[in-house]
């Protein structure tokens, strides 16, 4: 039988009424004739009450107690939902992470998944078990320990079965029914991608589109497992939703495929820092211990032997950084004569794998920018994205002028 | 070092407060040189809430799956609890069912416990731990899956572990202060009970003094578990609450030790049945097969080869009950002329192991009804224990006279 993997997250399974709508969505493809593995994420609120409760206990607990706490959430659905599927007459049972069993490392909290060893589920597919509801985001570590993947691990735990039974597909049904070219909350424009590559979904992802957890498509971009993203909230046809897939398996598409923008943006500069080699290391290394998660660096033109530095982190990490970097001067680590911070920018992004074969791109995001008087304040490029940072209340104006500039709303 | 069992019920776990206040009187005893075993109930709702949800699915659902959720509220108080011993400083982890390992039968929903291999939790002892948090009410059957051992089973898995342990005692933490002469909402003379033998325990909790589950007061009486009850929501000193011991550890006792009551009791009587070998059989196998709790069967004299055949059971079975015999009667098994229900009584019952040496105590019960101008319906007796119907209105003033004609409000 041909294996598909089908995963709800927490507002798909919010209610027991939500439950049995998702349940039937599994009888569906039950009934096309696959073997399903289903991967439930907990109710809707209720792994933030047990997060809530754990850090009340202690401000620095043992992630070990955390995991074995906050998993319990994902456990309840999974009875749950073998109860329903039960109910429609679907053999089905519940899975929890140890029984599987879905082995990880002892990094609790944020384990890796290391091996799914298929025996277990498949022997009870074969005594004619239909569907298995296994408990997403937890594991258990070597020593026996329940462990968590760490947030949106549902996603990833999804993936690493759908890759461990080979299975035809991964469908994950969420409150959204596919990928779109930009927000839809922003531009009335945005249109519902059917597929989009891997490469772009993982800069769609790490930009703000937080439709899929970034580890999940990597991980099926590396074993090569077709995502689907879709909502469980509407009446489902084969081609609903977005496909997330190789580049290969796209035909035509638009040389960008989307806007992304990331709103609370920091940019801070170095000025005038002394330019000698290794001076990037000697500033991004303290930066790296602090937790510090640097996104954009620019280095300007080298006047006199000091140069300009400037880099971009999330706005609530802006006093953690000015504190390492000063103490890195204090230090005697790095030099500089002045650190100006601006909290009032935003990222806004074009991606698209046609940029790989397609020039002018850039231009013609600078030229649809400049025509609505939006300046530019750091450009940074890579293969298939070009991203830059403007004042954050420009950036609605300008995903929309980007979204009418490539012409977003028409299919390629 | 000695062991301790201490056993933290749903009220005393109900809040993050409150499972604190319980870490204390843990941190007492460990400061004692005890290495202690804590069995923690869920939060005080959180079983209801699951339980809810499952019955929500199904009327007829997987009692394995049943298990799979439900035992999910124990895990969460275990984690929380460990955590916050491990705030106070006191090395402590949590054990849910599976990984102690507490084997069991495969009777999900009401499974009984098999084994507790103690290697792993004294290996952790061995190591310094000092408290092992265990999550109770649960197991792992021989097919690995979760079963749960039916309502209360958390002072069940306290007992087990005591007896598994060789531990020095088992206290139930619960809230209320001890065991009671009788129930202090009926007579304000009730009198906490220092002691109280196995048999007694048994014949009081049955008779609805709900403070310990039947089962775990066996399996005490059985391996000679020292159990004590007491409050988790008062100050403690080594003779609070009530120690529920073998009979020879008991010096000093009144014969009575205490009244227990049954509030929702019906009486049903069976008029002219024909009187012959195995007319009991004939009447009870029906009523059994149809799941009614009979509790006392009187049979009167017999005239002429008939008899009248009294018994009764709670007053919501009756409905099911008259069905039952009806039915009997129609299928030719047995014969009689007519049945009568009275849902108008409540049984009271005086209990202690002190009438085994001592008698008159059923003259003087019947002397302090009359007194009252109470009319006694049925009698049954035990070696500990007289038990009379009477009208239910009579109950509060039955239960009060036969607590002062014993003096029970005085210490032996």
């Amino acid at each position: 039988m041909p294996t598909l993997v089908m995963k709800f997250g927490g507002t798909s399974v919010a209610t027991l009424d939500r439950i049995r709508r998702a349940a039937k969505r599994v009888g569906v493809e039950v009934a096309k004739g696959y073997d399903v593995i289903v991967i439930v994420s907990a109710m809707a609120g209720k792994t933030n009450e047990l997060v809530g409760w754990v850090q009340e206990t202690s401000p620095l607990f043992d992630a070990r107690e955390y995991d074995a706490v906050v998993s319990s959430g994902e456990n309840v659905t999974a009875g749950l939902m073998a109860l329903v599927l039960q109910e429609m007459g679907i053999p089905a049972r519940s899975w929890q992470g140890w029984q599987v069993p879905l082995k990880t490392t002892s990094a609790h909290s944020a384990a890796r998944i290391e091996e799914i060893p298929p025996e277990n589920i498949n022997q009870k597919f074969a005594e004619g078990m239909k569907v298995a509801v296994v408990a997403g985001f937890q594991g258990v570590s070597p020593e026996g320990r329940i462990t968590t993947l760490g947030r949106g691990g549902s996603d990833t735990t999804a993936v690493a079965f759908a890759a461990a039974f080979n299975a035809e597909r991964c469908d994950i049904y969420t409150d959204v029914d596919g990928v779109y070219t930009t927000d839809p909350r922003i531009s009335s424009k945005a249109r519902k991608l059917d597929r989009i590559a891997f490469e772009e979904m993982l800069e769609l992802a790490s930009l703000g589109a937080k439709v899929l957890q970034t580890r999940s498509v990597e991980l099926a971009m590396r074993y090569g497992v077709k995502l689907r993203v879709l909502s469980s909230f509407e009446e489902q046809t084969d081609t609903s939703g977005t496909l997330v897939c190789a580049e290969e398996e796209i035909v035509e598409s638009n040389v960008v495929s989307g806007v992304a923008y990331s709103r609370d943006e920091a940019k801070m500069t170095l000025i005038s820092v002394a330019d000698r080699p290794g001076i990037a290391a000697a500033i991004f290394g303290p930066l790296s211990e602090a937790g510090i998660n640097v996104d954009m660096i620019v280095q300007n033109i080298s006047e006199e032997g000091r140069t300009d530095m400037t880099f971009s982190c999330p706005t609530d990490q802006v006093a953690r950084a000015e504190a390492a970097v000063k103490k890195a001067k204090e230090d005697g680590i790095i030099n500089f004569h002045a650190l100006d911070a601006d909290t009032e920018v935003a990222k806004v992004s074009v991606v698209g794998i046609g940029m790989r074969s397609h020039t002018g791109v850039a231009a013609k995001m600078f030229e649809a920018l400049s025509a609505e008087g939006i300046n530019i304040k750091v450009i940074t490029t890579s293969e298939i994205k070009i991203s830059v940072l403007i004042d954050r209340k420009y950036m609605e104006l300008a995903v929309q002028a980007l979204h009418d500039a490539f012409e977003l709303e028409k299919a390629a």
